[in-house]
């Protein structure tokens, strides 16, 4: 399947703009033959038109409607899964493996949701019926619930160029909750991202989803983002990437007329604990999981455990020793591009000029280019505690082992922390005990609590949480994997004394729907 | 009962600042005796670090204890009614009856979100057990609830002393979310608010829980907020006030290096919509409710309707004698503050010079300062629709009608609106339908949508949304009034492989607070 280079304005291609640019292969440097082009301004302002013109018609698709037109997608992206693990494989350095996992979590996303539209009651149906009796004023009808915010703007990231992109969490969760969506195309991906757009007007279409319902824009400009950004007709952003971008985002959206939602999720370090009774019982199996989890995707992963708290005892040489050879005697994978290569490179460079800095292992740099070699480092929790630049992410298969010396150090670490993604505590019953106000100072830094597992594998669940306190995303109120991530493009909304005929589906006296609902201050299961 | 002047830090009284104020009876233009001190730089820290010290202990309390917290608060409130409404009327001009009744909704509010505690459902628990045996990989147990965010400033409102102030909607729910609360309290009611103030440490002291749960800070300078939201341990705001005030402190909390949540409602116009066929039968009716709904509280009320859009009918003329007669024979009451009734007369002032503004109707000025005279005025469609400026707030007892001629100026009219709290539409069964696209659009305007009623009256209940797009509030997606504002304060977070012995009880297996949950995808009620 070759593609076109242009940009998706709803059911039509367009490539006005003169700028080109062209996807690389990581692990060769070659360029791949395909000119993109660059979406100009007046593209993108189209194709947010268009999305704001679709939105009028799409927010009253049914629960029913929008379910089908999710599980279209996935069916579409499965009948093309070849030719879109081939190409992203060669855009990503990614290998077939992976990106079929990650394509089937694309489509099982695409279908949970579904799940929900189905069982409808994600909506927050609240119904206070009148009471024209009440002293001293008469009570009046009022019903809730949440709808569709407006046009979205979603960002798609380079590291899940399938389960974080075109057709990603953000994508799904906003079309789910009745969104409109406007993508700029991660220009490390841009075929693969053409491929699934091209299946998501081809899904749109075959479910009489209006023409707008979806776009992609594609460029590796700035200013492409930004226009997505600025553009009044947009009502809320999705993104995963840097702390840079997604942070630059949040401060054009809050100075925007009207400001809007960012829900930027940009890394972190991923703090993972070991206590010292099962450092002593486990120290082997602890090591081998960590050193595992570190490489996993070249150490590409949100959920990455960059820092790895360990305290001082006997056993702490042979954990240290497991860990030190698993990590000597791997061999590196290709990175995603060259510039996080780079990035990843530097930010060891500047890790090991630190004189309290330690570097204690190095894997083998395979062939090719853009390798990402894991390393192990090493700091005293007192230079630790000295340096907050020690506590930003970098983005690669590397931990730094924090030394600690006793418990009030293991505390003062976990109090000193930014905002991350995940926190993980290894321990047995006993250390849990002993350390349980550790948890309680993990539960006000991170989204997610883990004990005695590691923090990558994000499970995609109604449970999860994958967000965060500043600045590991720029709205701790929000999840952007799991269920819960579809209310980020809704708002409530109640109606005061409407008359039946008038009121949605959701709301009526009846529950046509059979959802669940809060009426007169209680749940009611149909 | 005489008040100190003091601010109220935790359980301990401070004055070390030199700058006072004093609050002005706005109906004599006296100044109230007692002097109140601006709280320094140091004592609103000192209140905000002790907010967070007691953070730690309050988050902790349990639903039932939380409750009986927020039902003591109402207690303490009901037992100093008669000094409180006093001193209160003193300072804000409002009637006795009006404060009474306000105290009433004010304690109401506090036990509304007590129930809400103790049915504990509210908190969004989900739970999606352990699957080892899932393939390729296996399920790990995860769990999800919300939690607090942390210390919270809450800026009381001029405009109700009580139930939008001290111990109003944003500190009862900030409280119910296991957040502690530093309050600014407005300095147009400083001895309400000590009042108020003193009533909650009692409450807490009797509750047994922690110093600074709540402080009180005092001060008419814009220094007094701005070290309240720069403070970087204070994780959310809450307001109600005017669009200046409010739109500084979102944009002061996005410039922080975290930034954090401003829920700042900043007033609106709230478009009420009169069809041709509910005119023609209720003209009379309809003209005596809406001179009512203008002149409640001296026009005070965010819900205010300062716009009116009519069909331009035989009847209109009818319609118009009503409202002019009403108004005409009506008397003025005292405003909030000189200040208040000087902007209100500015902003008349302002429209009345423009020449396509046409007065039609003044009330009587009766004896007494700070006087809100009513009025109405007129303007066409075409040059309501030519100039952006006739659609702001003017705070205080006035509505512009909005005379259109045919049904595509009412829709574009429609089209037009910024984001307001309500919007209404009066209407036959007839009128409605054929205006059915008249509520779509007024539905992606506004947080409430309301028929053949009026704005003015918030109910607070599990259904209300008081709220909607900017520039209405800085969050469409949060309500001020009612119990789902709870959750502007909270977040949610997820326990992956806890112990069952570690897990709060809102997600503990068997469920042990009998609350609503999600179990592996599907509601289930206890």
């Amino acid at each position: 399947m070759k593609t076109s280079g242009e940009n998706i304005l709803g059911y039509n291609l367009s490539s006005i703009g003169k700028a080109v640019f062209f996807a690389k292969n990581p692990a060769t440097g070659n360029q791949l033959e395909t000119p993109y082009h660059e979406a100009t301004l007046e593209e993108i302002n189209q194709a947010i038109t268009l999305a704001e013109n679709a939105f009028t018609l799409y927010r009253e698709k049914t629960g029913e409607e929008k379910a089908l037109f999710l599980e279209t997608i996935a069916k579409e992206l499965l009948q093309i899964e070849e030719e879109l693990v081939g190409l992203c494989a060669q855009e990503t350095g990614l290998p077939d493996g992976r990106l079929k996992g990650e394509l089937g979590r694309t489509t099982g996303q695409l279908k949970l949701f579904a799940t929900v539209l189905r069982d409808g009651s994600w909506v927050d149906a609240r119904v206070d019926e009148a009471d024209p009796n009440r002293t001293p004023f008469p009570k009046p009808d009022i019903r809730q619930m949440q709808i569709a915010l407006g046009p979205v703007g979603v960002f798609g990231a380079s590291n899940f160029p399938l389960a974080f992109s075109v057709a990603g969490g953000d994508t799904a969760s906003a079309l789910a909750a009745g969104c409109t969506v406007v993508v700029k195309a991660h220009p490390a991906h841009p075929g693969t991202s053409e491929l699934v757009g091209t299946a998501i007007v081809s899904a749109a279409k075959r479910c009489n989803m209006p023409d707008g319902v979806f776009s992609l824009v594609q460029g590796p400009s700035i200013a492409v983002g930004q226009a997505i950004v600025r553009n009044p007709l947009i009502k809320a952003i999705g993104f995963t990437g840097s702390f840079r971008g997604g942070k630059a985002l949040f401060d054009e959206a809050a100075k925007r007329e009207e400001p809007i939602p960012v829900y930027a999720e940009m890394g972190s370090v991923n703090p993972v604990f070991v206590l010292p009774g099962i450092l002593k019982e486990n120290h082997q199996t602890l090591a081998e999981g960590l050193s595992n989890s570190v490489q996993l995707g070249a150490g590409q992963f949100c959920t990455n455990p960059g820092i790895t708290v360990l305290p001082k005892l006997e056993e702490s040489s042979l954990f240290e020793d497991t860990l030190k050879n698993s990590i000597a005697t791997s061999t590196s994978t290709t990175m995603l591009t060259e510039a996080i290569q780079g990035a990843y490179s530097h930010g060891l460079e500047k890790l090991k000029t630190k004189k309290e800095v330690a570097s204690i292992a190095t894997g083998n740099k395979a062939e090719g280019q853009a390798q990402g070699v894991a390393e192990v480092l090493s700091v005293s929790a007192s230079n630790f505690l000295a340096d907050k630049e020690l506590e930003e992410e970098v983005f690669g298969p590397s931990t730094l082992l924090v030394q600690t010396t006793n418990k009030n150090e293991i505390m003062e670490i976990a109090k000193s922390l930014n905002g991350h993604l995940t926190a993980t505590v290894h321990g047995t019953q006993e250390d849990l005990q002993e350390y349980a106000g550790l948890l309680k100072i993990l539960e006000r830094k991170v989204g997610r609590v883990l004990i005695n597992g590691f923090p990558t594998g994000v499970e995609v669940c109604h449970s999860m949480v994958h967000g965060g306190p500043f600045p590991a995303t720029t709205d701790a109120r929000m999840t952007s994997v799991g269920t819960a991530a579809i209310t980020r493009f809704t708002r409530p909304i109640c109606y005061q004394n409407f008359p039946e005929s008038l009121l949605p589906d959701e709301l009526k006296t009846e529950n046509p729907l059979s959802i669940l609902r809060m009426e007169n201050g209680k749940h009611v299961l149909p």
